[in-house]
């Protein structure tokens, strides 16, 4: 039969009848806090059907929730927006923990920008449970709190050795999480690792996946990944956990974006063979291809012995890092064994240490590879250089002629076209600033006013002049400020700007004077939310002017709040001058959980001149891995007269700790207090370049690792 | 003429062309987002009148706000509720820095609850500029955001010598800060307190007006303060800065009220007579009569010398604390001098030592001063004990027959119907919880939904069985959950409440279980907002059980947030088993100025067992001295095994930093680490009696000023 159901009660309604081979069809509109329950019982050949009036037109806000419980089901064309989930999962393959699902399936269905709003928070977006179960078709865009986009649970014998299938998925950008659990998708954990899940993940499309470090974290044995296309993602497949798992036929287009990375192999047995990388620039954990050395007798939650991979036939073009014995330490001491890595292709011609080997690789077996001639050999068999180029074959670069080595000829990954619900539009680009309409000021408009009725990326032009807010503006959405000279932005609460979830701020050659801010402590020109931010955000200031930022201690320029994000911040051409506090204090995260404040910080060509506080205090703590940044460059600068205001009680003139990458170039620091680089965890990478500073002792780096080229001493 | 205005812009056009002796109505009805300016000039007989259609039925919502410029203006009616202002004024007498109001008046107008959701974001309900204005019979209640309540200001020549009139308002309660910037009333500021005001303050009510240690902060000179009536207010009346001010004939009723305070007097020429005080129990900076030590040259936000400071015809009855060289240390040695204490009254007889005496009290002169005879004398000269009884007559008490001692036969301070608007009902007296209906909750009923459609005061009695929640409960109004026995809740996620804004939560006779919360870290079976709250909130746990809060690290039983607030924690009768985390985790306002997150916290006859972090992190930072708290009681507690929890990065058992008062009872320590009692401003009070610990080393205390009586060693 055939029934129509416009809300929960009526949908289980029509399921309490249902018979097999029954299609339910659930009215187009919306559906708010809706807690569907989809339970039932088919047969193989007479699934019940749960759809959709028309695809992606039923749509699931506020606090809805799916749940799938019993076998032979399917579930069609839903559309997951504009809300989030209160409970663990917004999509589960259960009831509850002893009601679970087999055989269903859920297919055409989309849950996009879904995220709770407190960052921190976490929750999955799928959760599988039960056997045999299938998720295809769908698409999960834009996950920005805590918590696997996607996660198939083994945490009881009924969901273990379960042969799901998932395949012909869109997952969609995630954005940088800045700290562990950004996941896109994870089979298993550490404690059921060494059960087999005999998952498959087949033909799949990861756009811009860029949570952490892991874009897919296998904790499992058995699974299979297949002809999966992972475009633009910062991260890696990572086997990390459980044995007996393959990679094959994936494509990893990284395109020479930061960060991004191939395959990761730890344990037992892992076959990587027929993968293609393209432009992968991720090091360390990240590579192209790392194979990591394990911890003897390691607990099951740390890292395996890797015995007996088989890597092979894989082509790397442009890929800078392929990482051997990776994470070698006094812990991890175990060496690959077993191994071998043989019919591969590996072309860079523009970096030559493609290959780095932390500890002794007599367990890995070399042999029939080919590197392009540029690339410098790790040993001296089993690598041949490349005669000639490469040849073009479509959208990807394979050996010529018959050597047996690269890509085999039947390799194929998915296409973006081919995956995610054929109803659902994909994200593409997105500029960060600029693209809506310009817009004059003139000098006495409410600049308050302005901004309120502007729209996401338009440019408010300001006519020389003074502009006084007696309110703060707060943004949700990307704004240009600009002038070409002349306007000068006062402000009379403790904030001009508050940066709100959303909301991202360019200044461009605006003079903002802070002498009719508060006689309070602790004004900054501009905030983030101080609630938490799901959403990333930019700030970039350019040829500006900043000053009289003093009239009260602790008067900062970005002062930022715990649970905010900055995806870049940058500074540049710009004169900051009688700032009491910090030009940026991202500081917030102080846990020590690896969680942090912002990604890329960038100062350049810019002065900045009696700064009371440290210039910049750039904080992650802990011992987390997961993540990439902070990455900071500080170019062709001159700080002078910083971190002598009376409360500044760290007493340095620049906080660095934790910091991934630093580099510090053509700088001058003048009459400043001590600048603190601490390293804490990861493989942290500090660059000092043409630096002068009035002591050399003022220069404070907690070990030896960092490079230091040309430091002059100022006194 | 007359004319009627039912928008912000009819307003205006109506002021456009107002004469002299003119009426505007406002219509009845709410004005959302209102931007009201009352801009013209009228004359001393015929003033511009904008009224509302009914007094108290024009009502400001959203971020309406008001601003009075011009001359001899009225604006009388309004209601401003439901919102906050954006700006830093809620009604300012002036419409920018340049056109001030002179000759207006505002009257009949209530400000209620109109708080910032930002707790520590600053502004003024009401801000006073210009001369000769009058602000009376209106109602400021329930500020709960920083900010003194009303601001006059001084700070530019058309504001100084001012001669404004404040009368018959009433100043509703005003909810503990836990910082500075609780204020009610302030007039001038530090930097031009050299300036006069002339303002007088006549005839006001001052209802529980809690926010900070000052009720009105007095900075600048020549101000009067009569007839007014402070009842219940935590704080005194305080001469902070300025010279020749004048308290005279009001009351102060403490009704034995904790920190309820009088008259803080500092500077020159202050004169303090025929004040009463009753059942007043402030000490300190807050006793019923202050008189401080001064800085030899004092900056001038420092503490001046009293110097001709006249106190007279005062009665205190039952008031604990009068403080001669208060504040006495070795910065502030300045002692008064040519002063005189005379004709008071000061009868009390619970307490002996009423007169705490700091330092060399030579500087003042006592004559004819009055005294119980259970009190203490301080000086064998000035002062009589009193024969018989005092005379009660109405409400006060006075000193019988001619001896020209206590209240002249003038005294009279404000009743409370005599002040505020006529139309505004005054709040009363209010429970904490258990006002409400009482709703009996069946096993296997969904707690969260019947949480959800609860009331405030509710009553939730529930049935013995298990409780599963799969979702956050989030309290926004105070609910009661008990059982007469046998009703366990487990929760699935990492929290099981949420108190919200507007939350408070009593348990009683519940069993928490955390066996189903997630395996992560940082769990927390109650906790605040993550955002501001701007209402303070209460906890009470009694004859509850807690037990499995260990599925991962770091899993607390209540975890705050910033900017949250409690003004009592109490857990009685409790028991608590393994427990990863802290009991109490108070330790989140950690920028050091002063502001904490728990007034009164009591844990009595509860036994806590294998708790991994301190039982209780309670901070309070910085040398602020604004404030009350934090105010602990342990009594009668049993710790067993506490601190040994693998992430206990502090290594101790308990840590109180900044504690004001710490009263820890019959207690015993059992197998604990270290705890630690970190004294910092103010006069901290730490009484230890009968207390058993392991080893005397373990107890910490910052220094020797605690007080330990029969404090046993077990091993
Ligand atoms: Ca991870
Ligand atoms: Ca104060």
């Amino acid at each position: 039969s055939h029934k129509v159901a416009s809300n929960p009660e009526e949908l289980t309604g029509a399921l309490s009848t249902a018979q097999p081979g029954d299609t339910i069809i659930m009215a187009n509109g919306e559906w708010k806090d809706a807690d569907l329950l989809v339970e039932g019982t088919g047969t193989k050949d007479s699934m019940i059907v749960v759809m959709a009036e028309e695809a992606g037109k039923v749509i699931l806000t506020g606090n809805s929730t799916l749940r799938v419980a019993g076998e032979y089901l399917v579930v069609s064309g839903l559309y997951f927006r504009d809300g989030h989930t209160l409970t663990s999962e917004v999509i589960s393959f259960k009831k509850d923990k002893n009601t679970l699902a087999n055989y269903c399936r859920i297919t055409q269905c989309t849950i996009e920008d879904y995220s709770n709003p407190e960052r921190h928070e976490s929750d999955y977006w799928v959760g599988m449970y039960g056997k045999n179960n299938r998720f295809d078709h769908n698409a999960l865009v834009g996950k920005g709190n805590k918590g696997v986009t996607m996660a198939v649970r083994l945490n009881n014998k009924e969901s273990q050795d379960n042969h799901h299938l998932i395949d012909h998925n869109y997952f969609g950008p995630r954005p940088n999480l800045g700290s562990n659990g950004g996941e896109t998708l994870r089979i298993g954990t550490s404690h059921y690792s060494l059960t087999s899940s005999n998952t498959k993940v087949v033909n799949n499309y990861f756009d811009r996946c860029n949570g952490e470090h892991e874009i897919i974290s296998n904790k499992s044995g058995g699974n299979l990944f297949k002809g999966n296309t992972f475009y633009e993602c910062v991260g890696t497949l990572t086997f990390r956990h459980g044995n007996d798992n393959i990679a094959e036929s994936n494509a990893f287009y990284g395109n020479r974006m930061p960060n991004t990375g191939g395959i990761r192999v730890i344990n037992k047995r892992q076959k990587v063979f027929n993968n293609y990388g393209y432009g992968l620039t991720g090091h360390w954990f990240r590579g192209a291809l790392v194979v990591m050395n394990g911890v003897p007798n390691s607990p099951i939650n740390r890292y395996h012995q890797v015995d007996g991979a088989e890597i092979f036939n894989n082509t790397f073009v442009d890929c800078d890092y392929v990482q051997l014995c990776a994470g070698s330490d006094e812990e991890r001491s175990a060496v690959p064994i077993n191994s071998v890595i043989r019919d591969n292709v590996f072309w860079n011609t523009e970096k030559q240490d493609v290959f780095t080997v932390y500890d002794d690789i007599s367990g890995i077996e070399f042999t029939n590879n080919y590197i392009s001639p540029t690339i410098k050999n790790i040993i001296d068999r089993g690598f041949s250089p490349i005669k000639g180029e490469l040849k073009k074959d479509g959208n990807i670069y394979r050996l010529d002629g018959g050597k047996g080595a690269g890509l085999m000829a039947d390799f194929e990954a998915v296409s973006k076209d081919k995956a995610g619900p054929s109803w659902y539009l994909k994200p593409g680009k997105k500029e960060a600033f600029d693209y809506g309409q310009e817009k004059v000021v003139k000098e006495g408009a409410d600049l308050y006013d302005e901004i309120a009725h502007s729209k996401a990326g338009d440019i408010l032009v300001l006519e020389p002049g003074d502009y006084l807010l007696t309110k703060v503006i707060e943004l949700d959405h990307p704004i240009s400020i600009v002038s070409s000279g002349g306007a000068t932005i006062k402000f009379e609460k403790s904030n001009l700007f508050a940066i709100e979830n959303g909301g991202s701020l360019k200044l461009k050659g605006i003079t903002i004077d802070g002498a009719e801010a508060p006689d309070y402590a602790g004004n900054a020109v501009i905030r983030t939310s101080r609630y938490s931010m799901n959403k990333n955000y930019q700030l970039w200031i350019e040829d500006c002017e900043f000053k009289d930022l003093d009239v009260n201690h602790s008067f900062h320029v970005l002062d930022v709040y715990k649970n905010t994000f900055a995806d870049s911040i940058m500074i540049k051409d710009s004169n900051f001058t009688d700032v009491s506090g910090s030009i940026l204090a991202l500081d917030k995260e102080n846990e020590d959980r690896g969680i942090y404040n912002a990604e890329y910080v960038v100062l350049e060509n810019s002065t900045f001149n009696n700064i009371g506080q440290p210039i910049m205090k750039l904080y992650r703590g802990g011992s987390d891995e997961s993540t990439f940044g902070p990455i900071l460059t500080i170019a062709d600068c001159d700080f002078e007269k910083v971190g002598f205001g009376p409360k500044n009680d760290s007493n340095k003139a620049m906080v660095l700790h934790g910091v991934q990458k630093a580099n510090i170039e053509n700088t001058t620091f003048s009459d400043t207090k001590e600048l603190n680089i601490f390293h804490t965890v990861g493989e942290p990478v500090t660059v000092i370049e043409s630096v002068v500073i009035d002591d050399r002792s003022l220069l404070q780096i907690s070990d030896n690792t960092a490079t230091i080229h040309n430091l002059k001493e100022a006194k």
